[in-house]
């Protein structure tokens, strides 16, 4: 446990919130700041700043646990589908650093957009790119 | 393999990618429609039509070669962060369906943008989901 860490605090307990599944390594509660209805946070139990920091026995259990939430929201909350989201630095939309899934119930226009139009990259550049990662 | 997958053709070969890593299980990938420079798809090698169906050592495999890949991109490629993103369903801007993890590398001002701004939710409406949900 990290001290003045919002997720730790929510992890021990010592601050709200409404758990909805947890396993050994994970929990998952409702996020306070909805995209949408029934939008929910996993998040291992040991604390890490992001995703590249965390055990992978905790991401794991935090993507197992996401899994079966996705299947969950769209049968129970009758969604049209989910979004997993998980954001790493402040520049990728990260707010709060210990590592979290979102899992995001997504309903046939609803309000959440990522104005992400799939365009045709440039050939030549990708390649560049890929040779960068490889 | 499925019949007409382009994700399956890819992962046997019969359609061209930019392979930039994989394990035993998953194979990662340039997209060719690039929300920002970088982005990977990330695919299990086993068919399933979202993530919902993938079988739970496939999942793991294309989240750990997602976690690496997500600080190989912030490294090499010198951005500031990385979002994992999975669609699951057409209304949550899934357009394959095979299971993939997007690997979208982010930079300072990218154009990448999602309008969703946490705003505190209605407590009751989030109490009535969690119920739903539990």
């Amino acid at each position: 446990m990290t001290e003045n860490c919002l997720f730790c605090g929510i992890v021990a307990g010592t601050i709200p919130s409404q758990q909805v599944a947890s396993n050994e390594r994970a929990i998952a509660f409702m996020d306070i700041n909805p995209a949408t209805r029934g939008h929910l946070l996993v998040v291992p139990r040991e604390h890490a700043t992001d995703l590249r920091e965390s055990a992978p026995e905790d991401l794991i259990a935090a993507t197992l646990l996401a899994q079966s939430l996705v299947g969950r929201v769209i049968e129970r909350l009758d969604a049209d589908g989910a979004n997993l989201l998980s954001c790493i630095g402040a520049d990728a939309w990260q707010s709060v650093f210990h590592t979290h899934l979102h899992v995001i119930p997504r309903y046939k226009d609803d309000p959440l957009r990522l104005p992400w139009h799939p365009t045709s990259g440039d050939a030549d550049a990708i390649t560049a790119t890929a040779a960068e990662l490889r």
